[in-house]
């Protein structure tokens, strides 16, 4: 078994010959846990502009620094894609992000409900999430996660042009209803908080004009479950599968 | 919002009347922890038969009982359908099992490959896991944890009547042929480790004739949302969604 590609999200711009100074932290991965050498190979990535291969030119635990040498891989661009879900426990909220980045999420909105069980997010350390996320499933997209807002009023804002899947965890028994659902080229999936959604809240959601509910089977999923399992439907039937 | 039912799964036969004698770990969890009292509902399943509203008749931290009142719901079956693992770090194995659990697998079978992380496993804990999962997930039906076994031994050993839905990260790009395979009441999906499959592991699953190889998606999935999405896959197009 090869050794696995060491990856690093830059957020520089890259091109051949470019140098990239790397932090205290990044550095301190790189020589101190790895303990690469100088000539040892790190992929890079910013998000923008694809993969790239880059070597250490040097070492240092404060600040190394890399020399960007050849692409390695072209830009990945996910549908687009929003999850909007409600936050919950610390742990399963940072998985439901690491998640969505793995699946090809475009967009991680985390949304207050009336059920919500959690009422604040650490933005920045979800971003980070997501950017280690993207280090480790080979991704060269890292999906932006946006400051957390209550639904209601994200619904009433709603963009015309995007279809918004509801996982509506009452719907037992009903077949996916995705195929049939008016052709849209942007979409969001909404996951409810572990309580599940209030009864007026799944009645507007029910009514609203740019929705379609779906079931996630008869079982009851956490929330984390339910993300992996929505965002599979959405890519396996409409996405990039 | 109600507030949630506690469950709680029994080896016991369940019938109208019948006594329940609570282990001590039961015990504390109902009485010192969720502290209930005489009367309280207590919903019971072992399994087999259904869902039962149950009431606590003797508290007691080191051993009570509740007494079964009446049926609150059927006996769940999952499809025909084994999860096969390469168990991982253990959070990550516990997750898999839970969340084989939540999705409906019928049994859960950890194997080794090649490339498998782990060698051991405790296979008490990990059904215990899926014991708390249905307490959980309100289901009544509680998958079987097989022992680890070697996967190169299952597959020379393979049951004619069932499929194997082999997850190949190497298959990317391409769409699932699940639709396609031929019917089978028996299925089972295997999720490769974190190393993926050796050549000759790939090949013999490829050439095998009970094997529909699937892809999930042009992203690397980890080993627990591998599980989710493949066992999403299967239920929405073959299972009790």
């Amino acid at each position: 078994m090869a050794a696995p590609k060491i990856r690093m999200h830059v957020p520089d711009a890259l091109h051949k010959g470019q140098t990239v100074h790397l932090t205290r932290e990044q550095s301190h991965y790189l020589f101190g846990v790895m303990r690469l050498n100088p000539g040892d190979p790190v992929y890079i990535f910013n998000g923008r502009d694809g993969e790239w291969r880059a070597e250490v030119i040097e070492t240092g635990r404060r600040g190394g620094m890399l020399s960007v040498r050849a692409a390695s891989g072209p830009q990945q661009l996910p549908p687009d894609l929003w999850l909007l879900f409600a936050p919950i426990k610390k742990a399963r909220t940072d998985f439901i992000v690491e998640k969505a980045t793995e699946m090809g999420a475009a967009r991680i909105l985390p949304v207050t409900t009336e059920f919500t069980n959690s009422e604040r997010i650490n933005r920045e350390r979800l971003q980070q999430h997501a950017v280690e996320a993207a280090e480790q499933c080979g991704g060269t997209y890292v999906p932006d996660v946006a400051d957390l807002a209550r639904l209601d009023r994200l619904l009433a804002d709603w963009p015309s042009d995007r279809r918004l899947m509801f996982c509506d965890e009452a719907l037992v028994g009903a077949r996916t209803s995705l195929m049939s659902a008016p052709p849209a080229a942007k979409w969001a999936v909404l996951i409810g908080p572990e309580g599940g959604f209030s009864a007026p809240e799944r009645e507007r959601l029910k009514s609203a004009p740019f929705v379609t509910p779906v079931s996630l089977g008869p079982r009851i999923l956490r929330a984390d479950t339910a993300a992996v399992a929505a965002l599979t439907l959405w890519q396996s039937m409409l996405g990039d599968w």
